[in-house]
C-alpha cells in the first residue's frame, strides 16, 4: 500500500493556507493530565521519598522497600557497558567522543570565560560564567529509550563541568534497557536511579532524603513528565518541552530520490505525529521521490507509523526555485533542515531559523541523530525561531560583574540618581549619592 | 518608627532552618487570575484588534475606534525626548550609550559569530548564530513604569540585531508616561501600542490585523501579564517571570554603615515582599548598621514601604568569617550581591550564584539599576542557580551545521546505522547505509 502524500505547489493562491494547515499542530493540553501530574509533585514535595516508592509501585509495577534499592550503582552502569556487544560498544564510544570533542569546541567558542573589562576612571565591568552544581536527566523508559539521548543530554552538562548529573529512568516491570546504561557510563552520569513519571520530576526538583535536589532538570518524557516539567519551572530550570519530531528537505533535484526518501521515513517512523516534507522546484524530482516511497515503503519494518505519519503529516511542496525554498524554510523554523542540493552554503546562507542544518547529500539527518557531534535535542514547532540546540551554554549561567571606582562612583552615581529622581526611587538615588564627595 | 529586622546568627543551632524561612517565597498561582487571562489570551486569539480594543476600553478606560488610533508614532517618541528636561534627557542618554557599550562587548565576547570547523574527512562541523526576527516588550503602566527597563530590555535586543522591536505599555486613564516613551526613542523601539495586560500578550504571541506577531516577548508585568507569559511559552519565546527583588550585601564591617543602610533601603523601597539581607562577621557593624537604618529611615519619603519589607523579609546575618559569608550568600543565589570589603575580588572568586555582583564599597547597586551598563533585568528567587542576566543572547539563537563529507559518510553511516539498529530505528540505519558505497 503506498503512503498518499499531500501535495502542495507554492503558485497556488491559497498555498500559504494550506502550508499552515499541515504545520498546525496543538499540543492537546490535557486538564486532567496536568491535575494529575499538580498532585503527585505536591505529595512528593510533601512525604518525600515514601510518595516516591508508592508511585512507582503503583505505575512502574516496582516495588521497594526504600528509595536506595532504586539507585542503579556505577559498577551495574560499567557492567552494562563492558557487556555490550563489541561493535555497539564501540559505536556508542565514538558516538559519545564525537559529542564530546563538538561540546567542547562549543564551550571554547561560546564565551564560557566570560570577560572583564576596565574603564578609563577605573571602573571594571564584566560578565562571570559559572556551571550549575547539579543536574537532572529525564531519560524515558520502555521502547522510547534512546541511549543516543543519554549521551546528548549528559555530555554537554558534563563538558559545562556541571558538578553531579543525576538520572532517572523508569524501568517498568523491572526491566531495564542496558544500553541506556552503558550511554550513563560513557557519558560520566554520576547516580541514576530507576523512577519515573511526575514522581520522578518532583524528586529531583524538591529533593528527598536519598534523592538530591537538581537546579535543571532536562530531558524528553510522556504528557504527564511535560506537565510535572511545566510546574516545577522557576524552581528548577527546564529545557524546552519538546513537540514532535520534524525534517525539512530542500532539494535541487538533484540527490538520488531513493536517499531523499528515507530522510522523508528516517523522520517518519519516530512516531505518527513525525512531521517530513520535502520542498523542491522539480516536480518531476517530486515524482520520483513519490516513487521511491511507495517502493521502498514495503521495507520497511515500521510502515505502518511511516506511512500514516507521511499521509497525516507529511507533504511535498513544489515551489518556483531554491530561494523561495529557503524563504519557505525560514517561516518554517524547521528543527531539522536538510539542504540537498549542489554548493548547499548559497542556500544555506539564507537560512535564518532552524535547529540543524545537514548540508550536501551525504549528510543524512540519521547520522547528526547519533555521531556528528552537534547535539540531537533541537526546538521543534518552529520554536527555532526564537530557540537553539540543547548545549553547553543550557548548562552555564552567568553573572555580571560591576566594580566601580571611586572616580567612577562620582560621575555614574550624579546619572543614576537623577533617574532614579525621575522614576521616583529616592533610596536609590540616595544610595548613589551617598558616594559622591 | 524604627525598622525591626530579624537578626540571625550562624553559630545557632537552627540557623540554617531559619534562613531558609526567610528566603521563602511562594509566587501566588492564583487560579482565577491564570484563568481570566487563559479567557482573554483566546479570545484575542479569536476576534484580534477587536477583542484587544475591548479589554483595553475595560481595563484601561482607554476608547479607540481602531488599534492605529493606539499606536504612538515615532515622532511622538522623539518629541517626548526633546521635551524632557536637560538633565533628565543627558542622563537617560549616558545611561543608554553605557549599556550599549557593554552590551556590545557581550555580543564580541559571548561567541556571536558563530563557528566551523573542517575535520580530516572534510566533514564540517558548526554553529550559526542568528537574532530573532522580531521581539515583543511589555512595560508596565501607572507607577511601576520605569524608563530604566526600556532601555535594559530594549538595547541588547537592538544589539543582538532584531529586525524589529514592539513595544507594549498600557495608559490607564489615557495618561502617558513620558520619560518611557523618550526611553523608547533613545533605544530605538520601532512601534509602541498603548495596549497591556493578558490582552497584549496575546496580540503579541498571536499577532493580529494591526500589531505583528513577535517571535519573544520581554518585561515584566502583573500578575494578569506572567500568568498569560507562561501561557504563551512555546508559541513565542519568554524571558524568565521574575519573582520580588532582593538584595544580599556582604560587608566586612569597613564600610560607613549609612552607606549599606542605604543600600539595603534602595531594594526595600521597591515594594513590601522586596528582600534586603546584610550578611557580616562583625556583631558591632551589625548593629551600627541598624542604627544607621533607624536614623535614615525617618528622611526617606517611601519609608512605610521599606519599614514593611525589611520588617517581613529583610535579615541581619552574623556570620563567623567572610568564607562562612560565601558560602551563604552561594545557598541564596541572590539577584543583587553587594561585596562591601576591602579587596573584594578575593571574596568574588567564591562566589558560584548571583545575578549581578557588585564589588567594592563604591558600587551601590543603584548605579547598575540605571547607568553602570550591564543588564538590571536579573533573576529572582534563587533562579540565579541556573539563570542568567537578561542578555544579547536571550535575543539570538543557534543553529547547528552539519556538512558530511562523501568520506564521512562512510565511517559515520556505519556507526549511525549500528546505533540506530540498537534503538529499532531501522529506516534511521538505511538513511546512513544508502550513503555507504
Amino acid at each position: 500500500m503506498p503512503a498518499d502524500i499531500r501535495k502542495l505547489d507554492s503558485t497556488d493562491a491559497g498555498f500559504r493556507e494550506q502550508l499552515r494547515a499541515v504545520l498546525a499542530f496543538e499540543a492537546n493540553e490535557d486538564e486532567a493530565i496536568d491535575r494529575a501530574a499538580a498532585d503527585i509533585l505536591a505529595d512528593v514535595k510533601a512525604r518525600g521519598d515514601a510518595a516516591v516508592l508508592e508511585y512507582t509501585a503503583r505505575f512502574d509495577n516496582v516495588s521497594a522497600g526504600s528509595m536506595s534499592e532504586l539507585e542503579i550503582r556505577q559498577d551495574a552502569l560499567h557492567a552494562a557497558l563492558a557487556n555490550l556487544p563489541e561493535a555497539r560498544r564501540a559505536a556508542l564510544s565514538v558516538a559519545a567522543d564525537r559529542v564530546r570533542a563538538y561540546h567542547e569546541r562549543q564551550k571554547e567558542e561560546c564565551g564560557s570565560d566570560g570577560f572583564l573589562y576596565t574603564e578609563d576612571d577605573g571602573t571594571v565591568l564584566g560578565q562571570k560564567v559559572t556551571p550549575l552544581d547539579r543536574v537532572g536527566i529525564y531519560v524515558p523508559g520502555g521502547k522510547a529509550a534512546y541511549p543516543s539521548s543519554v549521551l546528548m543530554n549528559a555530555i554537554p552538562a558534563k563538558v559545562a563541568g556541571v558538578g553531579e548529573i543525576i538520572m532517572v529512568v523508569p524501568t517498568p516491570g523491572g526491566v531495564q534497557n542496558e544500553l541506556v546504561l552503558a550511554a550513563a557510563a560513557l557519558a560520566g552520569v554520576d547516580r541514576v536511579f530507576t523512577i519515573g513519571g511526575a514522581q520522578a520530576v518532583g524528586a529531583l526538583a524538591h529533593g528527598t532524603d536519598i534523592i538530591p535536589q537538581v537546579d535543571k532538570i532536562v530531558g524528553p518524557g510522556n504528557a504527564y513528565v511535560a506537565a510535572a516539567k511545566r510546574r516545577v519551572f522557576g524552581i528548577v530550570g527546564i529545557d524546552m518541552i519538546a513537540g514532535p519530531s520534524e525534517i525539512l528537505v530542500l532539494c535541487d533535484g538533484t540527490t538520488d530520490p531513493d536517499w531523499v526518501a528515507m530522510d522523508l521515513f528516517s523522520q517518519a517512523e519516530h512516531d505518527e505525529l513525525a512531521q517530513s516534507i520535502l520542498v523542491c522546484p522539480d516536480a518531476d524530482y517530486l515524482a520520483r521521490v513519490q516513487e521511491s516511497v511507495d517502493r521502498l515503503l514495503e521495507t520497511m519494518p515500521r510502515q505502518d507509523t511511516i506511512r500514516t505519519s507521511l499521509q497525516n503529516r507529511g507533504a511535498m511542496v513544489r515551489v518556483r526555485d531554491m530561494n523561495e525554498a529557503c524563504e519557505i524554510a525560514n517561516f518554517i523554523a524547521p528543527e531539522h533542515l536538510e539542504i540537498s542540493a549542489e554548493n548547499p552554503l548559497q542556500w544555506a546562507h539564507r537560512i535564518r531559523h532552524a535547529g540543524a542544518m545537514f548540508l550536501g547529500r551525504f549528510s543524512s539527518e540519521s547520522i547528526g541523530d547519533y555521531c556528528a557531534g552537534p547535539n540531537h535535542v533541537l526546538p521543534t514547532s518552529r520554536t527555532a525561531r526564537f530557540s537553539s540546540p540543547l548545549g553547553v551554554y543550557d548548562f552555564q549561567k552567568r553573572s555580571s560583574v560591576i566594580e566601580v571606582s571611586e572616580a567612577g562612583a562620582q560621575t555614574l552615581g550624579r546619572i543614576a540618581a537623577e533617574l532614579a529622581y525621575g522614576e521616583g526611587l529616592q533610596a536609590h538615588a540616595r544610595s548613589a549619592e551617598l558616594r559622591i564627595k
